[in-house]
């Protein structure tokens, strides 16, 4: 069965700076969409101004993995929305947080720490080395991804040590970012990736998308048996209580 | 300078069951900061029914490592004591979580998941082995610790992957535990250590004393430069902004 | 295509040991091999006493998974066929190492440790504890397997800290052990598995073949860019040498 | 007690090379040794061309971290002074590889893959950045360490999974390198670092002492339990076998 995808974004760049919306005419979300959608998957979309910011019950209980792009609107989004897109990772939905979304509410609070950085709208040459590269996140992806323009991000960046560290960033200005990341919440699957700047046209690089369309593949839950918690009864005989 | 230590705990069970008094009569945290005070720390207790949890700033400012003790009361503990915690752990203070405060709001926040588990109290043998016998943590311990009764807590333990492991736990009745846990969150390290509930007289036990000194030890922070994060300059010269 | 396997197995035991032939009248590797086979996956096996071990160029070439069973004659394999075997993961070829192979030569080898551990054959129950519930490994398996009578492998077990641990076995007669581990080295998937005493039927388990199919399907190599290493130009321009 | 250090060196750059025994007329071994020594620790040196490579049985039973710097001739370390290094870590001596000396027998046998790279020797600058501020490794260094000339080394290094990644180095040619990563293997704690070309005044740097220094106390055995291994009696009652 195909791999249903939500992608998130807060969308308001698009419909306030006329440089965005020109590089991303349907919102960053559609531009994310449109080749996962190419290659088959199921997608939706939900926006940062719709009801429940589009992620209601039914819509996150038809999502295996989530797609999160948020910027300048993180304390926009509702703490009780955030703590159910929580749960949902913890029983096994995917999550792919992309670029400036480091300071969602969710990453945050899936990670247990600030998830701050260094960062630099400037000039900055990206190159993105693989430093893993048998995972599957970077299946058909070459030694490194180069863009011409990004916004900057520098270590240290504070975040727990990644479970796998899949990219490290070369700037030109002289900074590195481990940009590719990966862990484990619950039964859910985590992958943290830096580039994706509004300003520039990152999601529309085809090996940008390629990442994109493999880490959904990687993050999407198989069949799981939910693990059981709470009070059991021994395995074995015990001796008996004496009070 | 002394490593300086504050030994939080709940104090509920104490004043309302006899069995536990009568184990620990001035408190389960005298019972941790006793041994540790006679090792020449500088050791100060604080508990739940103490103006602001006994944790105003002035004792936070003046605690390297937090001991943390808790179980029944967990959500009496205010929000903004927890988020004073975590931010102090972001910043280096240590934090040794113990036995039920697995449950406790500072250890769930810091992370990211359920940390929900099995459990029993019934008559279980444990005995935790030793499985990085390297580790400072375990430095004068022999290849594992018996305790003849505890409760049992079982897998699965919904945590982050440990970034190092230090201790596994036997029970009697079939089951088995990650009960030492390392993490780092921000600057400040953690050890999660599974033993002593409060029914039982594991806090007299030496090499669970041992442990717990030898884990203010390696969870004490050292001279730190504060990392840098926010906007910045660029370090080599950039091309300059075409608009 | 079909991933394809090469079981090898030591493949003494049987021929000595009647209680052994018993079990496997065709040897461990064709007990591992069939069920394989049934599930729809080319597999070819290899035994210690063919030429090469059975292990020649042409067969190294078409395996994508080698599967690893030794226990007496691990000093019998030739250095040069484990250096061949060890340069084949490093290239992406996925080795599942089962049971007595963690002593194996190639296992040693592979991982830069002793492999030594605590053993006793005797009349011990296992209980094999899933600790990473969504991996694809565990892929349809319980919270646990259980094996009514096994040798028992005890810690403290010398290897390096697994990158993930799968599962965590615990032993009747008091110990644990780290029974799921996984590694890369170079290009190649690692997993160790347990389980897997000659004398007893534990290959015939219908659990035990579940794990080793997904172990197959999660150490397979995908299309893998091979990475570029030595000598190579600046990607940038540099100031010039000056001598 | 002062920990007792062994610096090895290959020394023969120093004696062919006159760049190279400019910058360090003593040796490499002693730019590195002399300033240890100035700090306290008991200092000693060996190099290729003593008897054993000045590696006998009482140096390594006096030593409790060994530096190791090698390049040209690592092929001419002999097989069995390999071993007995390998065997010493495993009982718990620390181990920091240098440079060049990531290809040497002794870390590529305790790491199990090529430790192949990228290299150039040019005109580059190196900057190291701190990416675990906490760890006592890098205690007293700044955000990050500047060389402003250095040989490159670029990923993708063949290299296990760092346990913890403490350096990233960004260089100007382009690249991107894990410069401080840590392993243990047995009982032994072992440290990566990268910088250190002999053309370069590199162990001069007063922050790559520092480095070096600190890497030291935190690779030193402290009193460790020697763990049991082997054939081991059941701790708790077992069923009686049948045959």
């Amino acid at each position: 069965m195909s791999v249903r995808i939500t992608v998130w974004n807060e969308f308001r760049h698009e419909q306030k700076n006329p440089k965005v919306s020109t590089l991303y005419p349907n919102g960053i979300h559609e531009a994310i969409a449109s080749p996962l959608r190419e290659k088959g998957y199921d997608v939706k979309t939900a926006t940062l101004d719709q009801p429940m910011h589009g992620l209601n019950d039914k819509v996150l209980d038809e999502t295996d993995v989530l797609i999160w792009w948020g910027h300048i609107a993180h304390q926009e989004v509702s703490d009780e929305i955030v703590e159910k897109v929580v749960q949902r990772v913890w029983k096994g939905m995917g999550l792919i947080v992309l670029h400036s979304a480091h300071f969602s509410k969710v990453f945050k609070r899936l990670m247990g720490t600030s998830c701050d950085l260094k960062w630099r709208e400037a000039n900055d040459k990206e190159r993105l080395w693989v430093v893993q590269p048998n995972h599957p996140i970077v299946q058909g992806i070459n030694e490194f991804i180069e863009l011409p323009q990004e916004e900057m991000y520098g270590e240290y960046f504070d975040i727990p040590q990644p479970e796998e560290l899949i990219f490290l960033s070369w700037f030109s200005g002289g900074e590195v970012f481990r940009s590719g990341c990966t862990y484990h919440r619950g039964l859910g699957k985590i992958f943290y990736f830096r580039p994706g700047h509004e300003t520039f046209p990152t999601y529309h690089h085809p090996e940008i998308q390629r990442v994109l369309a493999n880490a959904v593949e990687w993050a999407a839950p198989h069949e799981i048996k939910q693990p059981i918690c709470g009070k059991v009864q021994a395995l074995e005989t015990l001796p008996s209580l004496q009070s």
